[in-house]
């Protein structure tokens, strides 16, 4: 059921080509590439697509989701590790995606609210396998976690604790811990969800007694802990990886009943030329270095690295245009259909979708928001496309359609799931 | 039909006071403050809003627009300036606040785009009454602008100028002009529409000509021009904006059939102790020092000035908890309400409803978004709050509600008017 050559290694990503000087672009892929000119997303030509749907329009391909599962599966196989991989469905809760993906049976649903457990619980998912790890959790949200005793809950606050625990006496829970350690893509500060600073999230070991002590006022079992690695990380951040697995040991070591290890997400994809893909073998082998040592299940909940690369958004040019010394192309798509290029330097990259024979010239890409933040790239070349033509922006899959909003009412878009 | 006192100047602005040591704090005014120990918006009691539509819940208090909205036209009839104003939908679009706008004709519709301009239209502004000024237009937009001959366009490109012009000719237009000079609140560079480096906005001095000719070609008729003064500015960037008309003037040098100059939006609210309000009559007076010594009407489109202090956000306490060195807030509120703080460092502060007598702590106040960047503030001082305590997040009024994202599916909200 698989599709492994859509995990190959791409062929321009050591290179650090941008396809300029003939090489293969970076993000070229087995099932992303131009074919008779024409780029195309498995076997969905993309201009095709945007003729028919009109744009903007995100297109996500479902067997390039399965084939990274398939993939995550295996390394963990590989390394002797027995796991439970969790989709995190805040990265694309399209239901199209998670009843597809709930109907393979291949990974539970990660969920972070309680209306997405209802959602994917809708989409087909069964209680045992959603897990659920939120924050900040209100009177009403415990009330919908009393609902559904089979669903995994990890609890992130000794308030949340007593709650649940009031709610729900002698549930087997999670505790949501902070390893006071992280990693995420290239350093960015803005997606740290832990490091020197206190964050909100999770328990530290200093509280790990009292979190304990409420527990059993309440005979709660801890049968799980949950942190969260690091935020987008590739191979160069992998030496970090067993630091945080080892911080999580003070915590496993006074929980007598742990059963599993969930790591969360963080496993990155490549967002520019000269990033390669995340070594799943390497990292299935720094996981086991440590949680192999213990006898407990390790559970994987990735949310970017499943689908960031298998969705694009499919956008219209509009004009082409000189102010002062800067040639404008502008697009049909604002930034408030993807933010993470605006918001986190998360870049989605515009490529033709039937690039013209036409000199290369060097564009700053822009949305139709008012708003000096909607620009998609900068400095960006391209062979000079004309009004009407379709753009592609790459890794437009994860936090893209969930994050979007309907600024300036600009936010209405359709989804087309490729199901081959 | 307005309240003057509602525009007063905030007691504690000068002083800078958060509150803490018995004055007043800086966002007071006479239609929000405590009244019995409990926070009001006009005669709204919050807490009491709260229990019944249950939290989070936008609050919007329709008679504070209108009274900036006419302490705007006095300050513009007060320096003897003919004017139209134009209230920026984008920033609040809630077809109630439209609907009530439109009814008492007193201001018209600006809007960015079609959309935006269909809603307008729908919640009664007659076309006469909307500016429209979007960028990055498709055939789609431009056949959308065509419907409505009476909506007075702004366009933004040479692009744009040729596809209207083609699909209607003859019709009088306006040019969104980029000045090459602009001021944003605090000298935030997120916030700058035009200044050093080119930016995706407007027709610079060098191309006008060539709009000339394409208008010319197709019969249109010039008749206004639009900018960006500026985001968010306050009485100490004041002093620039004559720098921003100035440059105005030599585009307006060469529209002979020019009879409005539209200076956009961008007049700001207080966001911080310190900040003072907007002074309107030194405001008036330097748009006139410019364009009173020529014979043309000016527009201005505010937005967040006549809506963002007149909305509030509430959200219900959920936690209270030491991590590290640091004290949590929990709310049931995250960032995905009101994405300015996060994204623009604007903060929407955090008040206690019906603050506690309790010892004072310095709080990181957070929402219940999985994501780092979800925090209200840092080292907030609020009287210590207990779980389902109302909290207040003020200046929620403007680009909250009409940015908001269903991020984490944390977005389901309810939204209520007062008339009085």
């Amino acid at each position: 059921m698989s599709d492994p050559a859509a995990v190959e290694d791409r062929p321009g990503a050591a290179a650090g080509g941008a396809g300029t000087d003939g090489a293969a672009p970076w993000w070229q892929r087995p099932d992303l590439r131009h074919v008779g000119g024409r780029l195309h997303l498995g076997s969905c030509d993309l201009d095709a697509a945007a003729e028919r749907l009109g744009t903007p329009a995100y297109v996500l391909r479902a067997p390039r989701v399965a084939a990274k599962l398939e993939a995550l599966h295996d390394a963990l196989d590989g390394a002797g590790l027995a796991h439970r991989v969790f989709y995190a469905i805040k990265a694309n809760r399209s239901p199209k995606l998670l009843t597809w993906l709930a109907a393979r049976g291949r990974c539970g649903a990660d969920v972070c609210s309680p209306e997405e457990l209802l959602l994917a619980y809708s989409c087909g998912f069964p209680e045992e396998a959603i897990s659920f790890t939120g924050t900040s959790l209100s009177a009403t949200d415990i009330e919908i976690l009393a609902r559904f005793p089979g669903v995994r809950v990890n609890l992130d606050s000794l308030s949340a604790l007593k709650r649940l625990g009031a709610a729900c006496p002698g549930r087997r829970i999670g505790l949501r811990i902070n390893p006071d350690a992280g990693i995420g893509y290239g350093g960015n500060d803005m997606l740290q969800y832990s490091g020197a600073a206190a964050t909100k999230f999770g328990i530290y070991l200093d509280r790990l007694p009292e979190a304990i002590a409420i527990a059993d006022a309440h005979g709660l079992v801890i049968e799980r802990i949950h942190f969260h690695a690091g935020c987008g990380y590739l191979d160069r951040e992998l030496g970090q990886l067993e630091r945080v697995l080892r911080a999580a040991e003070a915590f496993m070591a006074q929980l007598p009943d742990l059963a599993q290890v969930n790591i969360g997400g963080g496993l990155g994809v490549p967002h520019r030329p000269g990033d390669a893909p995340l070594d799943l073998g390497r990292w299935a082998a720094a996981v086991a270095q440590v949680l192999g040592l213990h006898s407990v299940e390790m559970a994987v909940e990735p949310g970017d690295f499943l689908v960031k690369d298998a969705g694009v958004l499919l956008a219209g040019v509009t004009y082409a245009e000189r102010r002062k010394d800067v040639d404008f192309l502008g697009l049909d798509a604002g930034f408030n259909l993807a933010m993470e290029p605006a918001f986190y330097d998360l870049p989605c990259a515009p490529v033709p979708a039937v690039p013209r024979d036409a000199p290369e010239t060097r564009y700053t890409v822009v949305g139709n928001v008012n708003e000096a933040l909607d620009k998609w790239a900068e400095d960006h070349p391209l062979p000079a496309p004309e009004e009407g033509d379709t753009m592609v922006l790459i890794n437009a899959g994860g936090y893209a359609a969930s994050m979007r909003s309907d600024h300036c009412l600009r936010g209405d878009v359709r989804e087309l799931i490729l199901l081959e």
